[in-house]
């Protein structure tokens, strides 16, 4: 009997010990769109990772991380991680601008911490916490390195995306990099960024032009597509494609040095775990964190390819 | 004799695993200018909080911070980081841009990650992550809440830091703040960031001008000169002060509720432990940290005051 009351005494004071831990945990939602490949599929897994990481390494936090398929959804997501969950910070990466930027003010006017990842609010000064990528380097970074392995003369074409201000801000910065060299934009031509679309934009441009040197696709699903037209058209010699994003299978093509895939440039979806790990520096730390925090779009080569190549990744 | 041989094979495994695991460590240099007051104390005492937050986070970083008098000290700890700790990262505040620039190059030429704060080096693309204040958006918010609560008229003076771009930009962005509104500002003179010269200019400005309704220090350390010369002046309840920085003492006031020092705008020397952060997710996560961190230039209320208010530090 005494025995029996000993173990209950002791499950007791276990619960109690359990639900006072995890009432004391900071807790940070993560918002984000649900996929299973492409980019955003790659931002799943990044945001997961990211939670193990960070979990391991500041025990007291708990991050709630949440997946919506549209914008009406990721709203009400918000509101359950505010009153059921009562998160302390929450770190989202928008479906949409306009449809969220009401239900993102609501949680900061409820005294929340805010990071904003990749697609900013409709309105300024909302978020403690902006990090994006670099769409102008992103066109920068490969105008560059176009020119220099074209010696500054060569026929090119280019593939854009969908018609958007993160298209126009890579094309913009791209036409600026190559400005005053002798390469010669033959066509240019949305693929929006899709791999069925970027095999059909490229069949055109081969069937319309007998020499091309090298072909920009912004972006690596618009690149598969377009690797495989050229392979069907049996021109790979005759010339490189450049992507975008930092999909693992081009970063593995990269990293095997294949020929056609010389480089890489990244616009990567670990963008995520960034934002939740300055997210929990905020709470673990006594860093400065209210900021803007614009990643570079470091190009990826045969040299340092391993350092962004996720095997696991769905991206 | 057993027992003394047994003793001695753990000792011996126990000294090799302990080299094995010091191997092991990934070794972060961090080099700052020394100083054991005013902002830089403050980069110092942060750079130290940092290190055990971190370090108890992730007990595989090692951070190294050595502290330099001069840009050629710091020169000669960047090779002795590199040659005899044989570090694989170096966070930096630069004691001045152009005599670090070939030194830092030299640290990233060997293969180190780089993050460099606060001071930009004098050629681009050396770094991989930049942190840095805002200089623009200190002035700024300066001059909207000035202008907010003078109701958009009044008579200022504004103290100036030391003829810099850091200054320019500061100066540039207030005077686009208030451009419009019917705040007269009386007089700007240079007070050099310190303490004594905010003094003596206060005292100046106060023997010409009967009437003041707020003052623009810009920097916490002139702001402490100035306070001192209006309570002399006994002139407390004729003005407001608004000051920049972070200081402790100034914080100290805002969260008091001080009606002299209504607010104070951040540029926290805690940016160091941001960097040093940053820097650490980029060995203990997936995360992409290639990139410029440009921090906010939080507004500090009494509201707030608590979450910048570090009484142990110098600054």
């Amino acid at each position: 009997m005494k025995q029996l009351l000993g173990v209950t005494v002791a499950l007791g004071l276990g619960l109690v010990a359990t639900s006072a831990m995890a009432a004391d945990k900071i807790k940070i939602g993560v918002s984000i769109p649900a996929a299973t490949h492409g980019w955003a599929g790659g931002l799943n897994w990044h945001a997961q990772e990211a939670e193990k990481d960070l979990e391991k390494a500041y025990p007291d936090l708990d991050f709630i991380i949440v997946t919506a398929k549209n914008p009406t959804e990721q709203a009400n997501d918000l509101e359950d991680l505010v009153s059921v969950q009562n998160i302390d910070a929450l770190v989202i990466l928008p479906f949409e601008s306009d449809p969220l930027t009401i239900p993102v003010q609501q949680v900061k006017e409820a005294g929340k911490f805010i990071t904003v990842v990749d697609r900013g609010l409709s309105q300024p000064g909302i978020e403690d916490v902006y990090v994006a990528g670099n769409n102008s380097a992103l066109g920068a970074q490969a105008g560059e390195y176009l020119k220099k392995r074209l010696d500054g003369k060569g026929k090119i074409v280019v593939l854009r995306g969908l018609p958007t201000t993160v298209d126009d801000e890579r094309v913009e910065a791209f036409n600026a990099s190559i400005k005053g060299s002798d390469i010669e934009v033959l066509d240019m031509k949305y693929a929006n960024w899709n791999r069925d679309d970027g095999y059909e934009v490229m069949q055109d441009f081969l069937s319309r032009f007998p020499k091309i040197d090298a072909v920009w696709a912004q972006d690596d699903d618009i690149a598969l597509g377009v690797i495989e037209a050229i392979k069907q058209a049996d021109r790979t010699d005759e010339m490189f494609v450049i992507g975008g994003g930092g999909m693992k299978d081009i970063i593995k093509r990269v990293k095997d040095g294949d020929k056609l895939t010389p480089i890489d440039v990244l616009y990567p979806p670990a963008m995520i775990a960034t934002a939740m790990g300055i997210t929990a520096l905020k709470f673990e730390t006594k860093a400065a964190v209210e900021g803007r925090y614009i990643l570079g779009a470091t190009t990826v080569t045969p040299e340092n390819a391993d350092k962004f190549y996720f095997p696991d990744s769905p991206y």
